[in-house]
């Protein structure tokens, strides 16, 4: 079983309109909503690559209701969610139907008391016993120490499990520190970490700062992967037009089924870029589709090696 | 008790953010949340004014369950809302903090089947018997017929039940023609019910399409009503400033309150225009203040009579 922690969980929630006009009523003419938070989206597609995949975090409120029923709905996804009181938050992507661009309206998340927070370290630590690996997804809601992640990380390092963090900010900043087997931050996320806008020299100083390994995903300019084995770039075939939502965390499943499944890196990566580029082409955002996946599998051009490293 | 019957009632969402701008993404900041719809605003109205409240019409779904949860907590209001398959509405305003400016966004609301129409037909006619007078407000979610107000007016009138209409479009056009006691149209409502912007004239013909009594609220020209009894006016002191959402459900509050308790006409639209002012100046969208409202009580200008109807 892999472990995904989404600490924020969310209800995503899609709105089409005419146009948005600020200070103006709309009509909604459409209404979509699915469980989200980064780590429900990377156990929805390790599902869909025939892993077993555990999502824990938090859940709280009427919301928090409507996120189990849809997670009860999606195959090969277990919810092993901790209850609190506050309300699981919502999104909101405002979709224009003309031009397509979106509007993101983000609730903050519940506050999380000391005790709930106390409650999942052990909630935590029980299910690591069962997991093959584990990732450490998203933003944190309220009340959760800034720290939080790294704590994480060094039960699971304590409890013998691979762990991967994709995160931001002051969490990233510390839980990299921790020393995770792997972190997957996007080229934003890395600037802010290290102060650095290159690429390659990022990544290397993202490595010294702790983690084991970096996987860099680089939007249309694909993945850069620093690690203990060597050094390689994967390349899709060609730009993806379409939403970038949860791509990322495409990528993440794929880095993390591929370390579960012990694949060479030349393979992970190329599993993580062509997720990555399937779910860019998706209509649905966050959803990946299975066809363009596997003929785009074939088409990934990995570069580097171990004499890279 | 009075009944109000909301088929088409809604979680109302309020979220702060720093500005709404369009295709960027935004933290909200604040998050507040009540159950809505016109006819759940007008007994909680009621509740206020010491009027023992019933709600009835559809809730389903997560959001459903959010509304029922906050119905609990409104001292005064009995909760008798029919369960159904779709998921009630959301309604989401969303104010900018700089301007208080307001961008609304709203759900079409669940699709009624014709067998749930049915059962609320039976559930209906089963609360009249212990209704005083009974409000049909709002928009008809999908499914629903627009002749729906029509027979709902009919079933109250062979009941013996006093019935106020306060809805827009067609379904004001056929409700008026089934001879409802009272209808409470704004401006914009009126005009697009007789085709004439002066609203003397417009109210005029509306009586002539079938409403006994019309009670036109004109937003800072405070109220015009015309009844068999007479024609009256009434102003309240000043422009108010402030937030107008849910100041005509505050107006059919205290129309109601007043028929129910055989007040003259004169004191129920006092009554009606001092409410509405006072829903205006709360600083919460559709509450008002007490106090505010007893001082505005007095202040209210009636002119008119039965010599002028």
């Amino acid at each position: 079983m892999i472990l995904t922690v989404t600490l924020n969980t969310a209800l995503d929630i899609t709105y089409r309109v005419g146009a948005l006009r600020p200070h103006t009523s709309h009509r909604v003419s459409e209404v979509t909503e699915r469980p989200g938070g980064k780590g429900v989206n990377v156990a929805r597609v390790l599902a869909a690559l025939g892993h077993e995949a555990t999502v824990t975090g938090f859940v709280g409120g009427a919301t928090g209701r409507a996120v189990r029923e849809r997670l009860a709905d999606t195959p090969g996804v277990r919810d092993a969610l901790l209850p609190v009181v506050g309300p699981t938050r919502r999104t909101i992507a405002v979709v224009d139907e003309l031009t397509g661009d979106t509007t993101q309206l983000n609730e903050p998340g519940p506050q999380i008391a000391p005790a709930e927070w106390g409650a999942f370290l052990d909630h935590y630590e029980e299910l690591l016993t069962g997991a093959s690996a584990v990732a450490l997804c998203g933003s944190l809601p309220p009340g959760v120490p800034v720290g939080a992640y790294a704590g994480l990380i060094k039960t699971a390092r304590a409890a013998g499990v691979p762990v991967l963090l994709d995160t931001s900010g002051e969490p990233l900043r510390r839980g990299v520190a921790a020393r995770p087997d792997l972190v997957k931050p996007n080229a934003d996320e890395l600037a802010e970490l290290t102060g650095s806008h290159e690429p390659l020299r990022a990544t290397q100083d993202a490595r010294r700062r702790g983690a084991r390994t970096v996987v860099a995903s680089l939007g249309p300019q694909g993945l850069l992967a620093l690690t203990p084995e060597g050094r390689w770039r994967a390349l899709p075939p060609a730009r993806e037009h379409g939403n970038p939502t949860g791509a990322g965390d495409s990528a993440v499943a794929g880095l993390l089924s591929g370390l579960v499944e012990q694949l060479p890196w030349p393979d992970r990566l190329s599993r993580a870029a062509a997720l990555s580029a399937a779910t860019v082409r998706a209509p649905a955002a966050g959803e990946f589709d299975r066809t363009t996946y596997e003929k785009l599998l074939g088409q990934v051009t990995v570069t580097g090696g171990p004499a890279a490293a």
